[in-house]
């Protein structure tokens, strides 16, 4: 059974409400970090793997890709993706990403946002992705980040007033399932480390351009609990391609 | 002031009783992890950056190296290279690694183990190792990982029993200086993320070949300790060359 947290009508309801599914691109903290590691889409073919609402497909829409195919597990997001973020040039389609198959070289870009840690197989679905992407293709990605899976709890070190002591790391080696709580459900994640992730790609044939944890932005560190990430990296994002 | 606490009697002593200084390279957990990410040695002309007791200078010039500079700021431990681990093709030489001035591609392959978290300004010294590095030329080290060098204390967190809970992450980006405990003595350390060692070398005209936590062997899993380090990663390997 692949993991659909999504379709749980009391977890989508939380995330609707979350202010990256309120206002897009904006209300993501690592967006500023993430778009300045995208590629040109100019006449590109595009795979957006977990598409959620669609933001991403419809940013690379609307910057000249040439098609744009969502894949997401979830019903209701690719309900909500048709309506807020439809164009003529974005195809969404329901598929869990590791049971996607496509043809070899199909396409320029290959994105994915906050997805691969629902995945329990990366590096298959990483030798996939390298067959799927053109030579000279980009793959850019955003993960949660190895530090704040590895514990597994996802979830500060509190002192006896609750105030917030450090952040917890354990069972860094021990990759697997986690059992995370986001937005009050229990979530099935998978943890794996910072070295799988990279060699995984390295190993796979692809060059890597960027490897960053961002930072929230400095507009962003009025919001509650925004300056608490200056403590802790909870994102990972990597921009790789596959060499011509 | 460059940091040099092995200079301090006191703790070289301490240094001096460790498996890694006892039995050098097979005293040191992350070797089978390193060695498997060395470049051929034959012919090649080695520079050694924090060269310590000179067991990578030694291991470079029985492989084949046509010469290897060790350079280190502590006279002790440049005293004990001379000693066990002197060799015709090898030069030591006592010097801050900030400090030091070499001719352009003078190098083939640039070597560290264990030293970069000394040094304030990664960016300045990467600069220069390039430079220093023929095209096509190999640069490999070891540094303690972002996760260990940014709460400051690199302990554990122990519950009432004296038991280990996890281990405590924080201040992750705000980089510096950090009072770290090692070996019972005070030794002033530099934090510095992921992202920063990654994307200088990236930025700075490298190309990533290997990103390496390293796990504990297997056989030195009985060591005191030992088990514990499947629980954070303390050490990140990392292997880029300059393109040709």
């Amino acid at each position: 059974m692949r993991e659909n947290i999504y379709d749980n009508d009391r977890f989508f309801q939380k995330y609707s409400e979350m202010n990256r599914s309120k206002e897009g691109l904006r209300g993501a903290g690592e967006w500023p970090a993430l778009r300045q590691m995208l590629p040109d889409f100019l006449g590109k073919r595009v795979l957006d793997l977990g598409c959620g609402y669609g933001w991403h497909c419809k940013y690379a829409a609307d910057h000249g890709a040439a098609r744009v195919l969502g894949v997401d597990i979830s019903q209701k997001m690719l309900e909500t993706a048709c309506r807020i973020n439809a164009d003529a040039k974005i195809t969404y389609q329901r598929c869990a990403m590791e049971d996607l198959a496509l043809p070899d070289a199909s396409f320029d870009v290959v994105l994915s946002s906050l997805a691969f840690h629902y995945c329990a197989d990366f590096p298959a679905l990483a030798a996939n992705i390298h067959r799927w992407l053109a030579p000279g293709g980009a793959f850019v990605f955003s993960v949660e980040h190895p530090v704040f899976t590895a514990y597994g709890s996802q979830d500060w070190q509190y002192g006896p007033d609750g105030e917030i002591q450090h952040f917890p790391v354990d069972r860094y080696f021990y990759e697997g399932v986690r059992d995370a709580v986001f937005l009050g459900e229990h979530v099935t994640k998978y943890h794996r480390t910072l070295t799988t992730y990279l060699q995984t790609l390295l190993a796979g044939g692809f060059a890597l351009q960027q490897v960053v944890e961002p930072q929230p932005p400095a507009d962003m560190l009025h919001l509650p609990g925004m300056r608490d990430e200056l403590r802790r990296p909870m994102m990972l994002l990597v921009a790789a391609r596959k060499p011509v």
